[in-house]
């Protein structure tokens, strides 16, 4: 097993951030296994998305009508429909497994690893990455 | 590899049953390496999640408006509205994992492991906990 | 460590195909761990569900209404309403991961493992699975 964590900076706005080349270079030492992606957040997510053809902005913009920046919330701390941030993880889980074959990840041809980040108060993010070898 | 099985009471209402210190438990046992935690169940789901803040009845609400409880769905067995019950778990996953330094869940401070059930018929769940070691 | 890649036909419509029965055999030749369950793709996820009573239609038809297939996406490639079938993923992960007993998948009684494909543009789909002995 090797773990490592990043630190990223989801820039303070509505965020799909692409942390692809850093889980595959974190992958490259090598090893047949599998790597667990793992935010220790409570109002953000991870996705596999193609990114950079409009579906990161896609899926910004549409959190804003699954989860819906109102005053339906009952947790009020923060910014104006904070408490949606918090619903998030239920429906874009903060944990996800990927298939690492000889230290390359084993993504399809357009999937991206991506933080989705709706939480504007928060910029300063930690994302844990543990290899298992097989 | 270490596993075990949580029986838990979900006490027959729309519940969000946080689960964590029992999973501690389980992995205090030592080691590093990661937790799966896994409900054998088609009617509910996993989150990580702040508890305690309103965040849990947020969540618990706000299903009623993704997964309305009318008659929209072809399963109707059970409760009315049950046939949401079935369509949860492809949105809130049963299957969560998280990595473990030293038999300490490595959460983050605000984050934790719920169980996301809906389903008033069915009180009775299990969860099971599997530990790989490093 | 064990994997195989099993190809599968969704059809070219709107699918929701049972891959229990494989991903079973594939744990068959024995031992305790888990499995890693994994879509190479960017426009389909994975999900446990009960099959057969009406959810994966249920699930199938619901999605229309989360994920609306009109013109509010920016990615338009392919057919109408595709730029959803791209946003899919975030909230049905193609990631998932099922403790196994002894060759057996240790699923609940009425949980079935499907893939869940909107896409009707891509009938071919290859699903990952890796073993990983406890």
């Amino acid at each position: 097993m090797r773990t490592t964590e990043l630190e990223i900076d989801t820039g303070g706005e509505v965020a799909v951030v692409d942390i692809t080349s850093r889980v595959a270079e974190f992958c490259s030492e090598g090893g047949d296994g599998l790597v667990s992606i793992f935010l220790p957040h409570a109002t953000a997510g991870l996705a596999l998305l193609e990114t950079g053809a409009g579906s990161d902005d896609d899926l910004a913009a549409h959190l804003d009508t699954v989860l819906p920046r109102d005053d339906r919330w009952r947790h009020r701390h923060g910014s104006a429909g904070h408490g949606a941030d918090h619903v998030l993880p239920a429906f874009i889980s903060p944990s996800l497994t990927v298939p690492v074959d000889d230290g390359v990840l084993a993504l399809g041809t357009w999937q991206s690893i991506v933080v989705v980040d709706t939480n504007t108060d928060n910029p300063d993010r930690t994302v844990r990455l543990t290899f298992l070898a097989g």
